[in-house]
């Protein structure tokens, strides 16, 4: 099983203080351009994989989903996600996603924010995936940016000239990287964009859209600590569809 | 018209001393990934755009291919790729890849190799090549690693810990960039990986393959010099198609 790190009470609590899980969707940066990639939700078949508090559950039923259901591994977060839910379409299971079995040809779309990157065997997950979509479907995911996970040390450094920069090695060595972000020992598989796409094609799905996200202008006016995140982008997101019916 | 690099006397001069301008194909160790995603040649019409000294030109006659057109900006190389070649079935021409204007439905496979990144105005070249293929035919190309071209100061830097890293910066500011290789000032063009893949999507092609291409141990083996590349890839190597007939 993956590490559960969302219930270890630390993190859990760390993490809970986050912009992304006090407002929700808008404290996420990237949530606009995740946004523009889905598809017209009415009357659809959702699922979400990790859904964490459930905060994109219930905006998909908000904006026209007839069925969504939500999967997460921690215990803590789908408490606090079914304790914030009043909604019988909305449907939260715990499962592990390394093992996750799902049923044939039962949703429209498959999302997932921030998760897939935590996972060991994404072949496996993605091509149950892909059989759980109908034909046409479409998954849409985002994932810390392969640049941004890729070092043996991740983190800023000021050069001799002051420029701000993203130290970059092991990129094309994958596996797990440990990093202190928000709890010490925190483990995120780093793979390669080239490994993200090939393993979607190779499983059946053809790729609609590639977003190595950045703030916008008006987001860093706003927030200029965002600044720097278009050095190097930190967020991958993807839009995958399986053949048309 | 793009900077035409090839043809300054000194550049050129460094240029023909590269292992890939003295040994051809196998002098370039990216050749066995990019081979790998070549289809079967025979019989087939094959462009290759940015064509050099005509190696692969040569190489596509020798594996079956029944037309081979070379179009390139560099007299210099051009003047080089017809005395080695005695063929009546390849075809070099000159022209700029800013203006070109293809015949449609014309190739099967249009080749390109570490020539795109030197294109301003891609999405018009790529619609070109696009239409210029038959329905299922492919476009394989290689470029420089979006990684590689991004820094605003291209170069390894050893960090506090002793390790070899390349840092990044400006990843989302695409546009020129200017590095002293082979000659001062010469200009590619920089853009993201997304850039990439949605310009072929946008023009209407499938994506098949997408390769961040570094040694292999084999090859590391043999060459030690190229460890590093496994830090970040040097290449970004690429495989499209059309719509099948």
């Amino acid at each position: 099983m993956t590490q559960n790190i969302y219930d270890d009470p630390g993190f859990f609590e760390n993490y809970s203080q986050l912009p992304r899980s006090r407002e929700g969707l808008d404290g996420a940066p990237e949530w606009p351009a995740l946004r523009a990639l889905l598809p017209d939700l009415h009357g659809r078949t959702v699922l979400d994989l990790g859904c964490g508090f459930g905060w994109f559950c219930r905006w998909a039923r908000q904006n026209g989903a007839a069925h969504v259901r939500g999967i997460d591994v921690s215990e803590r977060m789908l408490a606090r996600a079914r304790a914030a839910t009043e909604d019988a379409a909305i449907v939260y299971d715990r499962a592990d996603l390394e093992e996750l079995a799902l049923p044939r040809s039962a949703f429209d779309l498959v999302f997932s924010s921030l998760t897939l990157h935590y996972i060991v065997n994404l072949a496996r997950l993605l091509a149950q995936v892909h059989d759980s979509l109908h034909r046409g479907g479409r998954l849409i995911f985002s994932v810390e940016h392969p640049v941004f996970t890729a070092p043996s040390k991740q983190g800023w450094r000021i050069d001799a000239e002051g420029r701000k920069t993203w130290p970059i090695d092991s990129y094309l060595d994958e596996g797990p990287r440990s990093t202190d972000w928000l709890a010490k020992g925190v483990i995120k598989q780093h793979r390669t964009i080239a490994t993200y796409i090939n393993t979607l094609l190779g499983v059946g799905f053809s790729l609609c859209h590639l977003e190595e996200w950045g703030p916008s202008e008006q987001q860093i006016a706003s927030r200029p600590a965002l600044a720097d995140e278009r050095q190097r982008p930190p967020f991958l997101l993807v839009a995958a569809s399986t053949l048309p019916g």
